[in-house]
């Protein structure tokens, strides 16, 4: 079963940036900007080799999804003309990527779609592989 | 004790919209784009009138923060020159002002900001105060 809509994967294809939420299970929320992509009803995102004071799977985003895999990815458009405000959030089910194919296939679609991926060794680095379960669009998406 | 220092102050007050991540008790996050002005140490959202599908309090993130006031708020700069990221992560606890003077502060700063809100009739809306209790900065910030 597809959950989106072809506007809303178009819509979320052509941002760049997206907000990923996570959470203890006591509920202590955590907000992070992120690089992802799109691929059929999933996200991928890596833990690039951008400045981190720890190390990959010491990051709370990390420490969050192993502890509680539920999340909300928030991709949205802002503008001073607030007519044209916009986003798309999706829940989720994060899992961190254990396939080696599966790892080097969401290595190949961000490189894709960030040209800045292409020349980082990010073959060691940790994929987080969000399922989305539920989608809730507002304002300027479709 | 103030917990920001000038330039973070600055990155924040320059950036016309945040995302407020939310929870319920049980570890299932939210977020949504929020307006937002800082006063002092604590920051202001008011639920506008901006198309809604329920009436104010019972969106997501009233239930939420009435549920469990724990929040975190990003505020974030995205560029393709991947060395001029920047975020802004606030660890803080949200409550609903009740306050007629607090919330009509809220509402008279909000309107300077945002010449959007100037029109809008906010008067009988809810604000949520963010008292900030945590900063974790990245990037091109200060």
């Amino acid at each position: 079963m597809l959950w989106m809509t072809e506007a809303q994967r178009a819509f979320l294809s052509a941002h760049r940036v997206a907000h990923l939420a996570t959470s203890t299970l006591k509920g202590e929320p955590h907000v992070v900007p992120v690089c992802f992509v799109l691929d059929g009803e999933a996200l991928f995102v890596v833990i690039d080799t951008k400045p981190k004071k720890v190390p990959p799977l010491q990051l709370k985003r990390l420490r969050n999804v192993q502890e509680n895999p539920q999340v909300a990815v928030l991709v949205d458009t802002y503008s001073e003309d607030w007519t044209r405000l916009g986003y798309l959030l999706i829940y989720g089910s994060a899992e961190i990527v254990d396939d080696a194919e599966e790892h080097g296939k969401a290595l190949r679609l961000l490189r894709e779609k960030y040209p800045q991926y292409r020349s980082m060794p990010l073959e060691d680095r940790p994929v987080i592989k969000i399922r989305t379960e539920r989608v809730i669009s507002w304002g300027a998406v479709e």
